[in-house]
């Protein structure tokens, strides 16, 4: 019988966090990795064994988020090659957790250590530092654009799963400061990739494009609006009343670097319609039950109701710019931060394959949560 | 040892979901009930013990999105009294769950029984009886509005927790239809409540309640805009990188019936903004480190940053209508919909309590789960 | 833009727990209540829809755990008439979460007043106290054995699950103080409920049955062991690593009052044995693969093998004695507890169907978890 | 709109699971890796930022595991180096998901190849087979006890963070077959790691470690028990009702390879013994209160009392052994399986630093969710 050595004076009970890496209830990803360190990563636990696991798929995707990949991006130059480490054997998924690995390659810590003591305007230096009590100063540490290469990564084996229910996700770039696909337009998401703006419309993509050359040759930045189109979603996904399905993808698509809005279906414009218009009449068609109109977004009582998901994504104009601006250090001291280094003028074409990704596992994660609600 | 009676032939495994009834990490609520059954009611998990539970104060809550409160909300008369189940002695927490109650009165099933083999339009009877297979035709089930109910009365006692830390929180109709509060209007907090539309611009809450009072009339209903802002946040909230704040306040405001649009800081406006211009700047004050702008809604890189975090919630016109509409029963016959029995012209007045519960208990959240994320 | 009334000091974060009153995953529970509160309930969240819920059923399972059933277990004098206050309807479960509530009725708080300010023996008096810094005086609060009332319920909602896919859960006592069955006899689970010590060993019965009595009688109490036998449970339940099968009935049977210990399969005795006799061989019969033992108890890998599932649980003698007892004050001082009240001799025979309760929810939830893992 | 190509018919929705390779909820761990893959590694999200992340213990610890270090143990020859991939900076750890990484070396897949169809006794071979629709041939995939690798490498980390508040876990081998050592010595933690056996007792040790000789000679194995004592843990650790401490140290403990018994304080033998006798009496001493004896080994009501924390673990003799043994394959033809390779003749040497970890591990948890429970 143990007696002796009970416990000690508890001085200080650990003060902590519970952290927040871990996305998705089912098909559930952790994630890790800092923007400097050796290497960006994500494990999958919960994919079904038996799933063709198409590396070279998910190194297309990872490029199509690759920075360097065309003049109107940062032109850090990362390969961002992934390597699977576990799970799959043959490329067959195991059932146990895939583990996705991107080593880091130029990492250029020189770039950022003028800043090291001073709080850059709207980048997370400040409530980084009063959350952790250190700074990660090589980069912005898990606040880094990097980070993302985990979700990419992760989504494009959530995307494989969903090929084999014919499930396809499309998002693209429809607005561009104040440069937008005109209303009524046809988008044909066969187009997205046919230029480095990722916007469907033609006419409009080159607008874009020479609209952000303008601002990177200002040393400013722009926002933009992605779009996003779910099809073949089958109906019952999504489970009342706090997972509701658009309340998970709003949660993904917020939990993205920069964006600050998220909206479904006919969304902020909604508010001004009458009931008696903007209710979605059924119809019965040969392809089963539809209906006429879809402002609801294919989303109804917060379940699929197999119409085409539809939502959009608001990004903020990124907080890196190559002008001066005026801070403060960690002292209080003020400093004048020069702009140096790389940057996105406009993080919206880059972030069509993250959007996507995010949406991917939602839907992924939702589809394996409600095989069937039913006995 | 027991060798005999292994497993049987199982001809049909259970078809399943994982249900989204609870919300919150620490502070974690579950919810439960149908609008014409019982009652709704909430288990707290997580609540701390020693809080005061101010049972007057939870009925003022609840009083704020009871119907019939108002000439323009819907007339069913509930009284919603809520009860104290467990959990607290002599006013007091005791660490145990909390469980509150709000028993059901005023149920007339009659009025939905005429519509029990339609799809209502924009409802949700199409999607819940694909997914479960039957359907409660009583009023919705989990569908109904009455399900807020248990959001307010746990988003109350999260309201408790908050003002310990003097932390308050503050929403408000800020647009009906295509009326809004003017730009740059002062907005005082303090008179939200003293009209029935809750919009604490008496000019603009005039007309709002005037076109209210139309849409009555005509059998149709008008969506609008919650604005929201919490003050008092410490510095540190949310968790990078999937448990952002906002996305965990986007979630919550997207979980809300008939919400389809969320936006922080900027939000949609940001997008056309520069950089330079969007940037808030940090400057040090006898208040200590604040910024000049708070285009940033008071969350930078997912974490607060002690300014007023402040959003925005875009609500559709609500489905239910007095006028005729065209459907389809479950055996896809075509059927026109009578408008009768009791609606909510315009939804926002009522859920302005929701808004800010929804708030509150993300907040509380993430208060606990950030005592300190550093030794 | 709000700017002002930033945050305040934060002179006292809140300090927090996260608390334990949920269990499962999939099919997930919530409990709430104390001893002497208003009643004891559950909420569960996951159940699929379109089960036949038989109320009966529930309750005669809630007969089987009530106090004043027989001579050899407290007397307190609860009828435990349980109440299902949602996710029914017309007997059907709905999807939503079923609520199920017990009124308490024979709270006598007086037969505990004397007890206040004293720590009883081996109660959770002085951990409760220390944790949560105040205490329910009244009969133990949530560390009172009312709690399993909680579990008995949805446990029942669960055997009704199971029934579907003809998995039974059947445990009886095997053992009291040093009484045990003997090596080698034939069990018939069949007799259990034939005697009110639950032990379907006729002889060893009577024997437990008049040792009870006797320690009844001294005012003593004495500990026993729970057999548990899961069959007909399909192969490929529990996933590796961590969310073995038999982890998670561990935990489970742990998480019962009184509870000290558990081994599945060969136990204990198994590590005395030698690999060469203690490995289960593998045969083809014509019900299917089998192994010719079962030391691994129906578990291997963590995953369920077809075998049925076998384990033992050990019960300590229950705290509350009729005897006087050494103990201290909150401020230190010592005391002599008197033996008042009502108190249960031993607590197996009432343990019984809670053993099977918490089994049943194990192995609900994997099997809902587990409907397929592979495509 | 979107209101083209709405869903496709689902002729078959996925097949799926839940998967178990996270643990813990605030200090929370995902493990990943194949035995015979690339290597293993776990992920941990939630360590406090600012912790000393001392890597040579990291490695000291997995050098108490590591296959080849003494003559009882398996020869397969792995060095088991650990690099740390995220988290941490100038060895300190930053509040991101720390990642630790051991790369596979000496995987001799050819030793496995002849058993590629057949089902070893009492190994995962059938289950997964059976669950996945697959078999990782190459050495047993997830069920190996290579994955205990990532159990060892964050239970390191979590010790460092007990080590800030002295709190100690000590395992150590107390059975080995029959020989155990005797009743009432003394046990000195710190002669744990001075023999091969990891057994305090130096006469005892002797005797085992000629035993597991013997039976390593005769290809045969042996199980044996692990005793474990944590010391100097704060009063209120566990979370009523369903985490109590012991219920996760139970859970922890069984999801071990091999484990197939837990049991804590008086554990089985208390169920003999009288309410009287087993109760532990509180007294007052300089020191604080405590109790005279320590049957509840440490923990009351589910929750730490501050007393050491006390518990057994039983592991079964390893499934491997160097005799032939029969078999089916998996077509249901009868095999003799050839005793080759290397194997563990008992595992409970090796099981001692794995034993300590998921303890630490659940006290950490358990730590970081009890900061306080009480405003």
């Amino acid at each position: 019988m143990c007696l002796k050595n009970r416990f000690l004076a508890t001085a200080s009970l650990p003060l902590h966090h519970m952290a927040g890496n871990i996305f998705g209830n089912i098909f559930r990803i952790t994630t890790y990795g800092e923007s400097h360190g050796k290497g960006i990563g994500v494990v999958i636990d919960g994919c079904p064994a038996g799933l063709f696991i198409d590396i070279a798929f998910i190194q297309k995707e990872l490029d199509r988020r690759r920075p360097g990949q065309s003049d109107i991006v940062t032109q850090r130059n990362e390969d961002d090659r992934v390597q699977i480490l576990s799970g799959v054997y043959g490329d067959i998924s195991l059932g146990s957790p895939i583990h996705l690995f991107v080593p880091n390659k130029d990492a250029r810590s020189g770039d950022y250590h003028h800043l090291s003591d001073a709080f850059r305007p709207s980048h997370a230096d400040y409530t980084y530092t009063q959350k952790y009590g250190l700074r990660d100063v090589n980069g912005g540490g898990r606040s880094s654009a990097r980070e993302t290469i985990a979700r990419v990564a992760a989504g494009a084996v959530a995307k494989l799963l969903l090929q084999k229910y014919q499930i396809s996700v499309d998002a693209y770039v429809s607005q561009v400061g104040t440069i937008r696909i005109p209303e009524g337009e046809h988008v044909d998401y066969t187009l997205t990739e046919s230029n480095i703006v990722r916007c469907p419309h033609q006419g409009t993509a080159e607008k874009m494009i020479n609209y952000i050359s303008e601002i990177k040759a200002a040393g400013d930045s722009v926002g933009g609006i992605i779009s996003c189109c779910i099809q073949h979603c089958p109906v019952g996904l999504g489970e009342p009343v706090f997972d509701k399905l658009h309340a998970d993808l709003a949660k993904a698509m917020l939990s993205i670097n920069a964006v600050k809005g998220f909206e479904i279906g006919s969304g902020f414009e909604g508010v001004t319609m009458l009931g008696s218009l903007h209710n979605d009449i059924f119809e019965k068609t040969n392809q089963g039950i539809q209906t006429k109109t879809n402002h609801s977004g294919g989303i109804q009582g917060g379940i699929s109701n197999g119409m085409p998901i539809t939502f959009r994504v608001a990004f903020k104009p990124v907080s890196t710019i190559m002008k001066d601006q005026q801070s403060i250090t960690q002292d209080g001291d003020l400093i004048t931060l020069e702009g140096k280094g790389r940057h996105d003028p406009c993080v919206v074409p880059r972030a069509v394959p993250i959007v996507e990704s995010m949406a991917a596992l939602v839907i992924a994660d939702h589809l394996l949560r409600n095989v069937n609600s039913k006995i």
